[in-house]
């Protein structure tokens, strides 16, 4: 436990990463979705598995849903489950990417009929949050046009806006919404919220409880995420994470396993910024595990992120200033390589022993029986997928 | 027909642009593939769609296939429908994306086993091209991985060498192996042959009939793609073009579409190199029509061949080499560009109409009432895709 | 005169393009800066070459300043060489990259001294709008880190907005700040204004006379530019560009060299968001003429922009809507196409001969005898350059 | 001492990794160079600087000279200068990108007297190195055009093959050539060898001693380095690394600065694919220190370098080999990762310690005055630079 102060391990032990509901279901590429055993059928299996995660690593407390992926009949049902299992049901994901009227657009759509059954969509959302306690309806927008012309730019920003506007007005509470912006696909020439500055502009035009959500696999090649995280935090802006890596374009990797010193710079700037357990800022995960294990490709990263916050945490903040202001490149470059290189995986395996936990939750998982008890059950049924 | 010669439209007469039956297909991208009316059930069906293209342009004389998409029983009779309707078959692709045995690759597994059954598969391949009586076999590998240690990247690459030299080892007569490279999808950390170096390495480790196949949208971002087919051409390794477009990753928009002035200096190298009307480059396509219409956007797309093939064909070679010889920056530019800025359509339309074609065949097939007899005749049954 | 209507005509004949007074200096990269013979030893050369350029052309009717490279004793005196050749004076140019003190910084500075020589730099080039009659302050600042940790991001944002304040409270009358983003370069970690958005929340904190500038050279690869200028102008906030073009990073090409049709796609977004010849939109020059020849290579600029804007204008606007509102993809992407293919060129070649200017300004330039007398003359002397 | 074995220390300890004589020197950006007190005035003042590294180090037993940079009267003098401080001359470095003749090629250019004067400077070059005793020339061409059409890229490649095949012809003994590939700069449109497939085409036309050199900064974004690394050695063409690290372009950062996971990466493909500590393999640092101290500059760097190797050294090949055979994706990845997130840093400082060297040997030289005295010293002259 010696690299790792109280302090630290306080700071810590209040960290929470929501899991998405999608991630346990198959995912794939336009060229191949692979299935495994023991795929949850439905979004009470889904958060089973969730839970699972939860229980052998205390670090994720929530589940989002994705609706209509995750619709139920009662969502007090499926709220009781949750909580039984030790969580609880968090962000709702809408969706307006996968119906065929959505083909040109859903909330930019020409056409005011077509806005008017996103717009609903996103208004039955809000009913869904209502009943399961959620916070927040996060959007991202699947809407583009694939070739220069076919699409009017500009007006389907003012449509946009219109759109999030009537969504805006009907929540209510502590009720927010977070919206995600993404460089590009599925749409290839354009798309209607490419960057963080769009996002910004359209949610500042909505209200204070109106959030971007930044995604950390939605940006160009090259783009230093770290300084738009400290930017929106800074512009009071900055409403959740979407957590994934990747190393060419929105590949949905495990967090920190394509670029783990870009994932510190990311979770240092959130906590130079103020941003870690900070209930303004959800931390989420959004990733799909293609050809990797669903529950285990889960745990690690919630462990990576977990990792990278102790490293962050232990920079020295007196001796980066100090070097900082003198301008010695070299010095406060090596005070931020120290506390990554340092390796912080004992002290977190003692710590989470101390608490209860197994020290190694991946081991402890793989050792639970879990995965061979869901392969041998889920037999027959639909695996749950993106429905593409 | 003032802007174009006799010796340019002779040229112009003799150009072939292979069409992909699978864009006849839907397709579309991991979050949704939208369907569209009188898309064809079967391979008979594509094959009729090509051949129209081919009628209101003489630019597509030949069809290639996709197995299995494409299989049939009897390749004699799917060969006499083609040449019924006045097209050729053409290149048979291979596929080894689909099946749950490749989730960790094809050619390159590590077990024995799964590469014999890819091997064979293309073994297969290679009977059809015998009855098919096509010249070229492209393999197209979606093989990679997906995390770093996930894959060793050497063993791979000599498994590789061995599976494509079986595969080689079959091929008879003109037959040959065209060997399609691609930056990065489906893997997201590697992939077993990225770039053209490793294509051209392992088809020159094959022999003569081993060519390269580049594919307008397998590069990193940046990439000067022409420099690659002066340097393929160079090499004497190019076999084939995959044409397509792209903004962003591998978008497969219509050729020409996301950057014109990008194929004018493709084809201008290919006519720079010798590789214009030479049987060992075939020019095909193969995109994808997510959100446009199929017939028209293949013709579009040949279109777009042909009329930037007619802008490169005016270069003034003897003004470009002269201001090249005397570093006149400025001069040299201009030659090429005034042969991309001279309008060719109407020279192009007029000579189409004298060759008995429609002088804007989009607008020849849209008053044929072919598509709207094909949404009314292909009704049930299952319409033709990836099968992801 | 078939192709461009009376309307149009007398659109482009308000066109006016600023020319960057650097542009005629001597330019190049970190490994060499080849010299020209000719090139001006001071402000007032610059200029005259400049007005060379109006003159052949008649779009180029003022130059852009650089302080300190243009400084001279009396702005009055300037100021009428220019008029005297038929030329104004335009944007004023700050520079903060180029003194010992500005190595960690400048507006950003950790140190207080630094910021306050930054900040009268500024207040001086304000001085000097006032002597030259300039509207326009251009920042564009180099400030940034070239490793994670050397600089506290936030900080430096925070300061930035400090300093812009101040130097934001000097202008007087219709004085505006337009503050430049840029990707990267000269910094390699992070640069302190990187992108649209932080340019655009850091001048939406200064007022309604601090605006944007977007040099279509300083983004990410893949950026779809066009975007930014819609969103700039729904926003009211795009003050200028800078026009350039680029294959890979900030190349300072000649605009329109390097993809044509992405330039055509940006000025399509500028008529149609109301921004062309609208003085709140100042179309400028920044490139630099490494290898070819200066003076005609801000020509052939010139004539790209106008030549670009005529087809932009060809644009059928109501096929365009048209085909926009029935989904029709390919009818909407022709339109544009259909556009961007016509050949403006001989029509705009016999308009300028009708309003007395040379129908070919490059070949008019080169007859002029310009190039050889300036080459005779300009013996002896510095040549200007960056002084980097 | 736990964490290293000493088959891991005995590996280290035959680790060498060569420093350029140009990193000590001033170098920049096209926009400043920024001078530092103390800089090296000539190669006697450069070799020392690299010396004082070698010394708190043992990792960099030889320096590499860059021809005219470095050129001296009497090289045996220059070599017992560089003996006597414990270090060798190592790579030959050519530079045909600083006079006024190559501003359109050298090698490749269009005149047979440009070609030839660029030919004769490599000639000298191989005088040097039988003069140095070094081994390897480099050969790094800035080659290219600006502008589509400016050159005939075929010819050009044509050419740099014969004027390849002159200088190779007089190589003797166990001289190499290594040939550099870069992406882009200083040439924006082409460049003559922009990637590994080009230089591997032209080695491989010349002979068994000419072998690629792989520069980490010289691809396109995105690229899979490692890739690269495994396929020349495969090949048997891996002759030399310039090793520096980049977030955007050609940045010339600290090596493993930008991305330490990537280097790892590379650092294991090697070891791997049996390039460790094999003479075959050069490994040397090519680096800008433009606003970092230059001696520590380079002494982080080695030390980079050593860490990431301890750490590559660390990968338990049989447990990675065993989850890659079953295709454990993610135990393969955590084989990987523990060894990269193992910290061998104070193992490394005790085994430094037990050989006589600083533990630190950042602090060691902080501690040693040489800076001071350096700057003390060195006062008048011209400071080393680039000469651009």
């Amino acid at each position: 436990m010696s690299t790792l102060t109280p302090d630290i391990l306080s700071t810590l032990e209040q960290q929470g990463i929501e899991l998405p509901s999608w991630a346990f279901g198959n995912s794939g590429t336009r060229f191949k979705v692979f299935t495994t055993p023991g795929t949850p059928r439905d979004p009470f299996e889904k958060i089973a598995d969730a839970a699972e995660v939860n229980r052998v690593t205390a670090l994720a407390p929530s589940v989002a849903l994705h609706i209509p992926w995750d619709k139920v009949d009662d969502y007090a049902v499926l709220r009781r489950h949750a909580e039984d299992l030790g969580v609880a049901l968090g962000t709702i994901n809408s969706n307006t990417f996968q119906d065929d009227d959505y083909k040109f657009g859903a909330l930019t759509h020409e056409d005011a009929g077509v806005r008017r059954k996103a717009i609903d969509h996103h208004l039955e959302c809000i009913d869904i949050m209502d009943a399961t306690g959620s916070r927040d309806l996060k959007i991202w927008l699947a809407e583009g046009s694939n070739y220069p012309g076919q699409a009017d730019l500009r007006g389907r920003q003012d449509r946009l806006h219109e759109s999030l506007q009537e969504i805006y007005a009907r929540l209510s509470g502590e009720q927010r919404l977070v919206l995600e912006y993404k460089f590009f696909e599925p749409a290839f020439y354009h798309t209607d919220v490419p960057d963080w500055g769009t996002s910004y502009a359209q949610v500042a035009a909505l209200g204070d409880r109106a959030m971007v959500c930044l995604d950390t696999g939605h940006h160009a090649p090259g783009t230093n995420i770290e300084f738009i995280v400290m930017q929106l935090l800074r512009l009071g802006k900055l409403g959740s994470f979407d957590f994934n890596s990747r190393f060419y374009a929105d590949d949905d990797l495990i967090v920190g396993a394509a670029d783990p010193f870009q994932l510190f710079r990311i979770v240092y700037e959130v906590i130079r910024g103020g941003g870690l357990n900070n209930p303004d800022v959800a931390f989420m995960l959004d990733q799909c595990h293609n050809v990797e294990k669903k529950i285990p490709g889960q745990i690690r990263s919630v462990l990576n992120v977990q990792e990278m916050t102790a490293r962050a945490l232990l920079v020295d903040a007196e001796a980066l200033r100090a070097a900082q202001v003198s301008g010695d490149v070299l010095a406060a470059n090596a005070v931020l390589m120290d506390a990554f290189y340092t390796d912080v995986r004992p002290a977190l395996a003692e710590w989470r022993e101390s608490r209860g936990l197994p020290a190694d939750p991946m081991a402890g998982f793989a050792a639970s029986g879990y995965q061979e008890k869901i392969e041998a059950d889920r037999v027959g049924g639909v695996q749950a997928g993106w429905g593409a």
